[in-house]
């Protein structure tokens, strides 16, 4: 079944993600230069991501904390090759006031109002963070520091696109504070792992994981974790990054520690992000010609169940079926809902009966008024299940294809004739064909259906770089790979100016370096000077 | 008991204030200026508040969104009361580049790269989230459009003050957009409301819910629901707003819907907030003398657990017992802890059994190295019970007197000779004594006092205003009450000017006028032309 809406994935792989985007209410451009606008349905992805990397980062002993949005101009200039990296294009506040126009209508900055240093709204927050740790940081006993940020950063883009690439973008920062070597690099990796744990059971992405060559390093760091993605076009993308950033940028800002024995020692630093990127290769990874598709495990809603009412059929007899027989055994009983007065909005949990005594009551018209679309709402939250019973007035038509536009991975059909069998009609969304399901299986049909979509997207996902990477020896093979846009591992002498030289010829760059593939005696492709391991060459977002 | 660290708090209040959060780790002044730094413990308590009121918030059919950290200039200037108070002291973006200095060292402002339209730091978000609700309404079927956002926002400050006033602030944003003025001004009523409860319910704080006069109305709205605490010396905190806003600002940005019969109509709008500025409230209407007090529903940890370790006996007896006699019952067996490889990751949740293989196991070290202080964590997820198990080498009275500053409700002091007996050691922080309980009676006595701690903080709270809320007839009964820090109901004449009048007099203001109370026939205080209600007066931070 094709998808008129929607352009073929490989005729026009952007215009597509633009239209997805678009269609499934994610996001959209927003008329302010450079800026997004993330809509409900994208934020509740995002929220659900948000929530399982916050526990992630707990899990592993971090707390959150929040730092300021300005950078002085002079803290960017510390560190040599921050301000190379980030000061060139960036927002930079000059004024603090604006006053009215003396020589016409609206407002004009007001020149008295000039600041005395310059304001950067923060590309990346390492100076402000380090700043403040130099305060906290004085002994052995302050360490190790581990904090975790989530903030807006700006970073002008002169082609921006959605999620992709905006000026202004959301993410998590870590910033960590070490006493030794050993731990910093400890806790990099640790993150290098959280983060693929993440992207692996619950955005059922794979990626490789190894670390950046030098040129590819965040400006600053001795040694780059990447997790790369393979998109459907076979390109590569930097999903997140986890830093070692030694102790130099930090001796810049002066922050020692006073050590056991009294002596003052330079302090080991890590830092790391995830941003709304993600967002990106989520959508890319999955989706297909069809439409979105999303891992149940981040979808906003899970099962939308439709009634399908007829004219001379009473609706509250099958509205009190789905109740009692479908969404209570689904959700153990637990509910939540809109409140109708402020006693209610503390306690949101009701039994069955009583939110059967309340769909009887006169209050039922004047809580249906609150929600839009009229949608019961139902968290099961013990799993998590989300369920949307749609009682709407749109045909049950329109209520399916709006669903499948935002993929909700199961979706119930409730007939009356089906009723009086106890059995319901459900639909994976990954599939075409309908199933009828007793009553009494319900639960494990769907707990089962859900766990099996999840596992078979990261196995699309796993086998998509398995048959999409190969080894080659010679530069003619490399070009031919390449272009055919294959995860290529090659060799190369080492140095900068060939990794630059292949990206001028073929525009695949060094992705990542295995951590530890076996050493083999072999010749650069370029250059054919020698040569010891391979590395990871693809093109890349 | 005083706290000799701690300044008096009739004595001034604000010094205090001071001292209370830097020694309880919540926040700190930033040397950017201006701006805070919200300290992890700090963090966590905003971070509990947030949970809360985002739930209550999806409760209420919300649902979350993002917009721009930017507004154009030209946005500002569409609504003339908008302007008037935010587009004058504001963060001004008039560049996008900074360039190596020609003249020396350090970076400068690229002159060539001036921004064709100025961006100002959203000091508030209505006109940029406008702009694109103008894309998102057409029908009637668009409405209503319940969105909130949780954003910095930036207002240049003079004088700053951690929580309570500085440039940059953190806080939720609603904004929502309706058919009919009716049910607009039911959805501002039930943010009211919704507010209400999280102050009353998990902050412990009550206050006076009533409006606005106009004077104090939020720019543009034709009424503020506002929520007026009652700080410890008597003035008012006004705690959060919920506004209802009329047409007129959403028809300059040209807003419009197709109703049933396709004819076109004005949409009415609502707005809300909640900042980091109730994190002040917090803390000041609850702190006595001696410390930091906070309700259990937004702590960070409940119980402190401290074991009286003796150089000649068997810490680990110690430890096993703690661990299944005094933490297992009260978490139900459900563990959260730092993991040490990336297999358990995901599974977060352990019986007490694997714990003691875990915590027998030659691992156990390498976990121990992760989290500082070494301090257990243990997450009860039904009732969010949150303990620490405190096994650093620190010595148990510095333990004790850490946990006082940042005030966990409960603290367990664990000796060899109660465990033989199966009795611990419980102190509640707002009291002196301690009390010996039996292990089986652990959990409701927890529970039960937690409960208590949180009803009495609501019932202080309550009294205060009781005991400090007069009702005048006089002019030099106002001056009076008012100079003793009261609320005072009086009568006025309706009229700014007087409202002027009576605030250089005095320094008190309209805090809010009643909603339903009832009219009289009275003179106002201050000029004697006639009244028909009586309205609340105080001084106000």
């Amino acid at each position: 079944m094709s998808n008129k809406w929607l352009t073929p994935r490989l005729e026009d792989y952007s215009a597509r993600y633009n239209e997805l985007v678009e269609k499934a209410d994610l996001a959209q451009p927003s008329e302010v230069r450079w800026c997004m606008v993330i809509k409900p349905y994208g934020f509740a992805i995002r929220e659900n991501i948000k929530k399982y990397l916050d526990q992630m980062f707990k899990n592993t002993g971090h707390s959150n904390a929040y730092f300021p949005l300005f950078i002085p101009k002079s803290y960017l200039s510390k560190e040599a090759d921050h301000v190379e990296w980030f000061a060139k294009e960036c927002a930079v506040v000059t004024h603090h006031r604006l006053m009215n126009n003396p020589d016409g209508p609206g407002v004009v900055v007001d020149p008295s109002a000039k600041l005395e240093e310059e304001l950067i709204v923060r590309p990346t927050s390492e100076t402000v963070i380090w700043r403040t740790y130099k305060d906290w940081i004085q002994s052995h006993r302050d360490l190790p520091l581990l904090i975790n940020q989530r903030a807006n950063v700006v970073r002008r883009e002169m082609r921006t696109r959605v999620f992709l690439r905006t000026a202004e973008f959301l993410r998590q920062e870590g910033h960590t504070a070490h006493a030794t070597e050993k731990e910093a690099i400890e806790e990099a990796k640790l993150m290098h792992e959280v983060y693929d744990d993440l992207m692996r059971n619950f955005l059922a992405i794979y990626g490789v994981k190894w670390v950046k060559s030098e040129s590819e390093r965040f400006a600053g760091a001795e040694e780059t974790y990447t997790i790369e993605a393979m998109m459907q076009d076979g390109k590569a993308l930097q999903s997140c990054t986890s830093h070692y950033l030694g102790t130099n940028f930090w001796d810049a800002f002066d922050v020692k520690f006073r050590d056991e024995k009294n002596e003052e020692k330079s302090v080991y630093a890590t830092s790391r992000w995830m941003s709304t990127r993600i967002m990106w290769a989520l959508i890319m990874s999955h989706s297909d010609d069809k439409w979105l598709i999303l891992p149940p495990a981040v979808a906003p809603i899970h099962i939308v169940i439709v009634p399908i009412y007829k004219k001379w059929e009473d609706d509250s007899k099958l509205d009190n079926f789905v109740m009692s027989k479908i969404i209570a055994p689904l959700i153990n009983g637990k509910w939540t809902k809109v409140p109708i007065s402020k006693l209610e909005l503390s306690t949101n949990e009701y039994t069955t009966d009583e939110l059967y005594q309340f769909w009887e009551s006169e209050n039922y018209n004047k809580w249906k008024m609150i929600i839009k679309n009229e949608e019961w709402v139902a968290l099961w939250y013990a799993s998590e299940l989300k369920l949307k019973y749609d009682t709407s007035d749109k045909s049950p038509w329109r209520k399916f294809s709006e669903r499948e536009l935002k993929w909700v991975p199961l979706r119930i059909a409730v007939w009356f004739r089906d009723m009086e069998n106890w059995i319901v009609e459900i639909a994976r969304r990954d599939e075409s064909e309908k199933h009828l399901v007793k009553i009494e299986e319900l639960k494990s049909y769907v707990t089962d259906n859900l766990k099996d979509i999840q596992i078979s997207l990261l196995k699309k996902s796993m086998d998509r770089i398995d048959k999409n990477s190969t080894e080659v020896n010679t530069r003619d093979e490399f070009i031919f790979a390449i272009d055919e846009n294959k995860f290529v591992m090659a060799h190369r002498d080492g140095t900068t100016e060939t990794e630059e030289l292949i990206q001028q010829e073929t525009k695949a760059t060094i992705r990542c370096i295995p951590l530890d593939n076996k050493l083999e005696d072999w010749v650069c492709i370029k250059t054919g000077k020698p040569s010891k391991q391979r590395v990871l060459f693809a093109k890349a977002y």
